[in-house]
């Protein structure tokens, strides 16, 4: 077995991780947090929420996930979000077509269905199932799709990332935050990706969990208030002008223009701070920037954290420029005002394009209701015109009016600001993703010895310290049992554990990841050591005898980042 | 407008609520949560962690939303989760058949096809919108269906309840919890009601959010150790043995038998205690056990918490007992062995049924294999019989065995213990609900002033404190930005304010339920005062000078329960 067999298998038994419906056998795709592993998760949420929450002050909300076709007809998902399909003509299987000839072609996703299925008669693929004939390629849309209400008259689909149900708010958001640029919102939640046929574990999950973050600004101004405190950070990148890896500072890859934009660095730097905090190994993690061809519909420009995993190099975070595709696709399909008024520091004189109503033929035209049309013409905008044609309304009524009614005519006047579509750099985390990595870099099995200790981060391990008798008899189970309460909260939590031996009890500890254990021996009872226990160091092993009272404050300093030697 | 209305459009302002898709026309049913929405919604699931999880030890877990079809065929939400639904023969609008007759008929809601069909025609009823003849009544199926991979070969549905995802994991949870009952499961997550046509705001969500506990215990011994910290907890009743409300203690309701058992009755004060905390007004607050008929599928007994609303008492969290329903269920339908071993004292003598195999006739029947059935037929049980036939299998093979070749007897064993399947109860909180009814409760209009302050408590308030410059300008305002950072984590919310005079200030932060506000003044940067700010009280508008240093430190003192006057 590989580590990272063995590894699954300790979350399975641990209660990290279940396979969903198991019982009924299983869906691919699909994974079940045990205790330890919500709690190992929620620990990294709450890590995200001290950075984007706690330190720049975002707004977090949270969106429906079962959301009308119009939204996915705006955002391009319901065009563009789709894996090529081909099905077996003998057996039925369907297969991702790009991953059947991915030995071949190196640029197998981005194959068009001709050239793939050029690709399969040259290099004779067939399915790998029963060695079937594969029929067409076809586009699959990756969303999951309802009905919304009775009949089939509402088409929802399931969202594909968290991101829309903030985009679809921009104007709720730009009120909260007083009309001003730049503002951030958060959302973590769940999101859904109808994967034809997921392989990779936690890594490729139908159903899985987003943390991201939209951040809006002004183009012209991509600059961000805190990037002094910032622009020490090292990272290791790999820009797409070549192959080679970088490592640099935030502040030289701004500098040598690697990174197009401080507001894009910073972001960049936050997350690295994040992962890192996680437990991702900053050896094991670099920023790859996404090749042209290889971008989402929706991006102009993309850096993946990548994390070095047992399958390989792989994307666990997205940082992406966004430009104005979602705000402006909204505004078009819904017809809504999704802008900002920039206020110049002084009203500026600018050429402006307006209309002109004709009066010579609108008189004769509309008589009594000449000055109405006329004024109404006056407020309209050149954009207002379709087709050479201007629909008014007067009075009630409604009027098309043709080109000889107005004409377009270029001033000179004087304007408070202009209205501009804000830009957006999303950092969009896989968090199911980051929390496989932080598992796999916390695993570490000592072959010779047979074991497993799980070098979680404190901040982020689920059970913070376990607690035992050194028997379950005498009142030492009472004493460790009132112990375990009183430094137990949902927020630290503790792990009563009285059954085999003290060894047995720190191997399951040490293999949950737990930082610290606690034992109640015969001496905490009586002698001159009562009212003391032993507390052990999980990467050290080192041991210590504290007043059992001071447990709480002991694991709360602990907690706060205060060396083990320290206490 | 009522003070519904009000409060509605408060939560609009402000961002607490928001109608998903506004920009396209909204859809009914669904709701997005703003910034200050979703902090008051997460401090609800913090009380409700630190009750269950803190304080009980219970696990969480989180599961998948989309389910196969096989897990709704065993929970039985295939065939039972449904509404009554009528269409109009003439417009095509679908309605909710019971509702139209809520007006002639009492028990509407229990009423089958027919007798809807049947009171339609004796009262008249209509169309509501077109007055148009009105169809026949059918079941609708509340479950929004999906598919899951390519093809429609997996069908698969929102999950209507979080509580399935906990049983499918009954037994990873029961080796979690080391094969010992009670144990506690909680989960908290989205789940989804397909309505026909839902009209009663955030009370009737398409996608709403639950805060389910399992409780796995044995029902002969529905007890519970904390029993003696709960007794005194007063409750109001009203039991569906009459139409009468008594106040008294949990313990009394057990004593009485009015709440079945002891560990009912806990879970029962527990839901009082976390809805009490979150804000709901306990004198607007009520446990109404379900008449026979109105119990869900799959409930024994079910108490509900109701809230007095605008719209009357209105069911915010219900307290199942489910028995065994789920688990016998998921047994049936997947073949797994959903059962607790429940060890004896000591081994006791027990008359068992048993197979035993009819030596003379698998003799000749199977002769050299004949001692290899027999012992098949020693490791089968009764229940492993067919219409009158056990199928075996020796070496690989598959044998079926006819009556002839064994016997039934009851022989007199001395066994460890028994499997029994355990019952659940179920404490199952509609956050949303929840989250509604606290702002109703916290809502006060003062009409001769026209001013709203919304009493939310502290520790679910969204911002515990706002900050604000008496003027911005002179330093005060980066004086309050700095303190404003030197208080605000993502748990302990401040938000900077410079904008209008300091009573709108006041105004906005009592609106939004903020219950301290700190003003920096000209005294704050010179004079007699340097160095202190005043600190102002929501609800009794006292206000006092404190050191700016120590402001963090007295915000936290304060949420722990110091009274304002002690500070």
């Amino acid at each position: 077995m590989s580590s990272a067999d063995d590894l699954m298998s300790l979350c399975k038994r641990r209660g990290f991780i279940w396979p969903s419906y198991e019982i009924y056998g299983s869906v691919a795709g699909m994974y079940d947090y045990g205790p330890l592993g919500f709690s190992l998760r929620n620990n990294i949420v709450e890590i995200w929420r001290d950075l984007f929450k706690g330190r720049e002050g975002f707004s977090e909300i949270d969106t429906e996930t079962v959301n009308p076709r119009e939204v996915f007809k705006a955002s391009g998902h319901l065009d563009k979000f789709a894996d090529k399909i081909t099905y077996c003509t003998k057996c039925g299987a369907p297969f991702r077509a790009d991953h059947l000839i991915k030995d071949f072609c190196d640029n197998a996703d981005v194959m068009t269905e001709k050239e793939i299925e050029q690709a399969f008669a040259d290099h004779g693929v067939v399915c790998p199932d029963c060695g079937g004939k594969l029929g067409p390629v076809e586009d699959f849309n990756l969303m999951f799709r309802t009905n919304i209400g009775p009949g089939s008259s509402r088409i929802g689909f399931l969202r594909p990332e968290t991101a829309q149900g903030i985009f679809l708010n921009y104007l709720n958001l730009y009120r909260y935050n007083r009309e001003k640029l730049p503002f951030g919102v958060m959302q973590t939640g769940r999101s859904y990706r109808n994967e034809i046929a997921p392989r990779q574990g936690m890594i490729r999950m139908r159903e899985f969990n987003q943390m991201e973050v939209e951040l809006f600004f002004d183009p012209q101004e991509p600059f961000w208030p805190r990037f002094a405190e910032m622009k020490d950070e090292v990272l290791t990148l790999l820009p797409n002008t070549g192959t080679e890896t970088y490592t640099m500072t935030v502040g030289e890859a701004v500098d040598k223009g690697i990174i197009k934009s401080q507001i894009l660095a910073y972001f960049v730097g936050t997350i690295k701070q994040l992962l890192v905090r996680a437990g991702v190994d900053p050896a094991r993690l670099r920023f790859r920037e996404h090749l042209k061809d290889e971008m989402a519909h929706y991006a102009n420009d993309c850096w993946d954290a990548e994390a070095l995993l047992s399958i390989g190099w792989t994307e666990i975070t997205g940082i992406a420029d966004r430009g104005n595709w979602d705000l402006s696709r909204h505004a078009q399909f819904s017809g809504a005002d999704l802008t900002h008024f920039k206020r110049f520091s002084e009203p500026k004189e600018m050429e402006i394009e307006k209309l002109r109503p004709n009066r010579r033929n609108i008189g004769p035209a509309f008589k009594g209701k000449a000055k109405e049309v006329a004024d109404a013409i006056d407020a309209a905008v050149p954009g207002d015109v379709k087709d050479g044609k201007l629909t008014v309304t007067v009075g009630g009524e409604t009027i098309e009016l043709g080109p000889e009614m107005f004409d377009k005519a270029t001033v000179k006047e004087k304007v408070a600001g202009e209205r501009i579509i804000p830009h957006v750099i999303e950092p969009s985390c896989g968090l199911d993703r980051i929390f496989y990595t932080v598992l796999e870099h916390a695993y570490t099995h000592d072959d010779a010895k047979d074991y497993t200790v799980l070098r979680l981060k404190p901040e982020v391990a689920p059970v913070k310290v376990g607690v035992f008798p050194l028997m379950e008899k005498d009142g030492l189970d009472d004493y460790a049992r009132k112990l375990c309460d009183s430094i137990h909260t949902h927020r630290v939590e503790a792990y009563y554990d009285g059954s085999g031996t003290i060894g047995k009890r720190y191997a399951r500890m040490d293999e949950a990841g737990t930082p610290w254990c606690i034992t109640v021996d015969y001496s905490t009872l009586s002698g001159p050591d009562a009212g003391t226990v032993t507390i052990r160091d999980r990467d050290t092993t080192e041991q210590k005898r504290i007043r059992a009272e001071d447990a709480p404050s002991i694991v709360a300093r602990l907690l706060a980042g205060t060396p083990f030697a320290d206490i």
